[in-house]
């Protein structure tokens, strides 16, 4: 099975949906994601879900020619865009007031790689977007210190696992739209995220989108397909 | 069927569990009920699930024995008992703070069915708990404007459907255990109250203790083991 | 239970949030519904989920109050807000280029209930959004055939059941961020708008976000808040 | 446990159905398939979901006389069947318009093991059939390009994980029935095909035929049976 | 909502698809239906899932204008078809062998419902299709006993609830491709059909395919697909 | 369609499987059901759930001809076999102890529909057999009370439904084997039954052997089995 | 953790319920198993669900002390118990017909690790049961051509995967009580068994009784409890 | 990724809710855990679900400062809190009975690594809780001879998988509440602990407070605010 016959990357897609096309590796072998990155020719590529299992048995020219980061299994060829400064950072720590930036939220430390991903698909597109870690709504101050910060968000992208308590708090305190990610974080009940995957769409608080279970790439796109397309 | 030789009530539950035995009415026929109801000869009962239909149904001698309330689908037979002054009312707009009563918390308006099914089965056991009604989480200062009464309570019930962020939130306030009860208030993925469930099971917030859905009945069962066992 | 402590409108969610309250029917009795209304003093509502069997047995002066429209299951209070020109109509038949609209895409006509439910309470908020129905996937030039108008919008949402295999397509055609709304219109496995929802959380086209099922009234409000945020 | 007395091999279901028994090795023990290919006794056999650990754990006189292909997971022995020209091949560049191919279409290059499982099944049984690749309904013009193509093909068999919404947009532009094998490709709630399963058989394009999740073996052995029964 | 600017009849699908399209009128409203007919203008139609309640509620010239079966739910606009002679009939009692007919079988009294459905939708496309009822695998000699009739049509359509057992043994036991509709008959695990869709589509015959549950028209079409594709 | 040709009864079952063929009524019209009894002619028949509703809406004729039993939802045909004594009662008050009765066993006066199902048919088939009602687990004595009773029996019929635990408790305590009906009695999470089926499949007692939700008829079929076999 | 003090072996079950305790190993640590067998102190056990790698981990003594059978993971302390003659062999090529047997079928040489722990159980206690093996319907000959064999059973054990189409043939074609057990044989929507376990309990096939998926002990065990309360 | 910015423990959460936060280790890495272990700066903290490969991967100076406990993955930073006399043991083979002592069932060996992580954790907190094992409801004695050392607790916590009926078993046998942990033993329709936690949710016995799958840590905490609470 020679790789080169197999796929047709989208290139044009960047032109037709404002976002360019990601390569998905979990299911592909390393012999196709070898071909998919020899294929680019000078383009830039992001790749998701890439374990490090699989990303240590790439060829050695394809490890070379990316930057891996192993927590969010994300890897970026080509390098990362120029800073596309949609606002300032939100402050220090965290806490500044610019009303511009993307923000990300994690509900605990377990919930850092999906909102890594996200922050490295923006990165990618040229967003630069800060992530709040360890907000769970059982400590509801750790969650309302914040409120000035994430209120000067222009969207937010939300990470939770378990009961996903998070995303209905949250989004009843800020005007900015909020992405629910759920993430496979917990046990028993919340075992695959489905259960904060419910809590999301069946949430209180209206005009919360929710994006598949640790899609933290697909909210990352979704945020800047709202920022693009309202320019 | 002769409704005399299908069932045995448990009288003797009292004292081996220090809870009567209730007569959960859904599945049973009227005849079954009013058979049910003949044979207590002067001892107390309390029926639940017993919906509108079903109560018009009764022999008309069962429905003048009975203390029938439509919104919760209870009745009791034989007088609420006397007033057991576990604490004060946890006040006037539900605000004061003797710390003593069992409070019930619903999320919504739609969860007051459950919510007056635990009231009424305290209430039939000689407890009195005052509801605090529409504190969901999409608007937090509801629920944090009531802290002072809900820290006061010594054990709380909260009723809760849809997504059930209360129980979590609830839960990381108080020190008093939480008794979740998920309401089968909700559409699509919340329909029939599993999600509420899971979320409860799966919450972030330590020591919340679940019941079955809709289950108010049950949730005031364990509220009363909770105080007569610590005495 | 009198209606009237039974509940605690929030009525400052429009400052917190940028989103009116709604109030969602469908568990709740006429009498609760009756005092709602009736406790609106002036301000504007917006009910969902009020079938007609309902809307009838509410109290002759709300019935004359609200503005009802059967098929999307809508009531107003206050009547509709002064039209807030986003953008002019997609077009005489659904085909003017303005760029400026919310764009409401149903894929079939059973799905039109819902698609009705996003457009009132887009327009209760201000928005007029034209709503292009009957474009399956099945017959895939239907759909191809509005691409010019459908780029024109700034913001798109689908409402499909069945498969969902709509949002998937849409999604790769189009730049604007498109929000799923499964319907629970099919049978078999499609029965309850799973089916839908699962496909438009799984789909290959990335940026789609997606709400619960038969959620118009959620999908309208994200997507206010998109325009409300974005300024 | 002496293998030889553990499976009876129905060597009479070509003549009886039309179509060879195949080995499912899955679930069978190195020395159970070791068995059956001995008992073989010059007759051809095709076995499937056969792994490369179990491959390699079969005996060394077993492996020899297998033709064994790694993606695939199936191995033939007695060699592929002299090809029967059904037809030409698709083209090309999979372009070719002879009308008689069975054509398979696979979604994204993860789908290739399925569809190859598909053609190698096709193969044993004297059937040459063109795999297309990556025409995933993202970016629509994969497929559209290929219509005449696919329009050529007297039956077709598509394979698709995620949400399967190829199934839809390819049943709704061709003539020829559409075999639809849902592929486990996916995360979330798309893990484990699923999701892809029900949206094939949801699919709002009438005509289509499901089989089993990853049943590429079931697919070509349908195709078989339409064109073998049809003469 | 004027039913008039809520659908788009794909008129075209019997040039680009084989098969003409038909109105699922279970989730449409009587004067979608009505407009629907109106807008025919002379064409051939096909109305399914139109239960009698619907139908009774349709305008007095559409219920004149159509030809209404109550047990399949199916109404025709136009008449039949002429009949197409695919093959005499499986014979005077079932049992003819003239080896041409499309042959549908139900393996209970309770499943012929389904069974109409696909044998109305072939009767409209032109195929007469006998059905052969109460063949059901707890009594095998109802089956086997019919061998000679099912061997000679040249595509069978099974329908069966419960446990679907019949797919499985029927496909084992004829050449031709067989169609699997599962139906909703049963109750407990059996309810709703999805027991017998699974055994369908894990069926231990290899060839089987597979339809949505209850599915009589999607069986019907795909048999169209595969007599028509093949000449 | 004519009743007549639509069924063909197994008249043969009782000879090959030992227990006669029975009509399940659910899912047939009441002209089907006229047209089975009709064809009876002078042979006996089991009727299973004909509910109240269909049971009146049979013919006058058939309906003079049926010993029909509400709350079990059955009616004979030819009435009830002479009594076969397998063995005395299980006693006055149920208490007995001859040592060959079969005995049924209901968890909770909501468990006797599906209790008389088991019993009827039994009694069709010439078997006598009690039902000890109300010996749900949570009042254990009530079991405990009755076990020499119980142990007296050859075969024990247990139904119950909610959590299902009478079925692990029961067969712990005797020799016979017992034969679970997992009835649809509970809500919430035990609506429907899955949640006592479950449990009787997973139950910790060995030995213990299961039937659909609510299949009262075969239970009493498999108890027939067991007795008729070993003679 | 000293194993000691962490269990109490029911040794008074053979003579309460008939049949031996048995040792679950699955969950447990090499070291509670060799405590439990080390307090055996003479006593007879069987030992199940006792994998290659958990066995190879117990202390040699123990290892010394059981009669090991990795197929079917069991192992017996103290050897098998004398042959009790309940029957005759099966016969030579399993075609004997003595009348008296127990036999075991299972589907395909897949389901034989299931077919031989219920065999392995049977031989603890006495009992001799040949296997009948790989009598799948898909080809119905291998199973009707054993029927004189089968129908010679007092009682019989089935095991099948897939779509457990075996259980319904079988048991329409015999008297004797069938014990159904669904394997987790397959792959798709029949992994794990849930598929084989519906059929089994929705079968149109009166008198079938089911066990947990793969539970070959249990099914052994009823069969037993059958056979000895029968006398 | 440096660990020190991810986490902001919650240390002020036994002043606001009576119990100490504590780190559930399955989804965080190595680096975290030692992170959060370095910022407890003489504090006490407990971890849960530390099993034994993550807590070989911790550093050795993390190692060093823990009290690891493999059976029940829980470690202990900063020593067990001294013994709170709640009450005495439960007796010396578990039998004593001073009435003040939480009490831990297990219903099987190998529900002993749950019962041990509520046992550990209760002891971080200063309760010493017994552990009585080996009490399934499948060998009734077992458990009733235990009933004075039961009834002499003030709060019960339940552990068991499978089918779980010793919850409602139980709590049907004492007055003291009980709060169920189903556990995830057992295989087939049992594996996964979801049957267990239905059953637990559905029982018959009202009271029963229930926990999610394997959290004996949940449950612990749950007793201790009961017993806090109540003073």
């Amino acid at each position: 099975m020679s790789g080169s016959d197999e796929f047709e990357i989208d290139w044009d897609r960047t032109r037709r949906t404002g976002v360019a096309e990601a390569i998905l590796c979990e299911p592909k072998t390393p012999a196709q994601i070898d071909a998919i990155v020899a294929s680019a020719a000078g383009r830039r590529l992001l790749l998701t879900r890439l374990d490090e299992a699989r990303h240590a048995a790439l060829a050695a020219t394809t490890r070379a020619a990316l930057a891996y980061d192993p927590p969010s299994r994300t890897a970026v060829l080509g390098g990362p865009a120029p800073q596309v400064d949609v606002g300032a950072d939100i402050g220090a720590d965290m806490g500044a007031d610019t009303g511009t930036a993307i923000g990300i939220v994690a509900a605990g430390t377990s919930d850092l790689p999906v909102a890594r991903e996200a922050a490295r698909t923006l990165a990618f597109h040229g967003y630069r977007a800060p992530i709040i870690a360890d907000v769970g709504v059982a400590g509801l101050w750790r969650l309302t210190g914040r409120l000035p910060a994430l209120r000067a968000c222009r969207v937010l992208i939300a990470v939770a696992g378990m009961e996903g308590a998070l995303f209905s708090v949250l989004a009843g305190l800020v005007e900015a739209p909020v992405i629910a990610v759920p993430s496979s974080v917990g046990y028993g009940v919340a075992a695959g995220g489905r259960t904060a995957l419910r809590a999301a769409l069946a949430s209180c608080a209206p005009g919360l989108v929710v994006v598949n279970i640790d899609n933290g790439f697909g909210a990352a796109v979704a945020a800047i397909k709202m920022l693009r397309a309202m320019g």
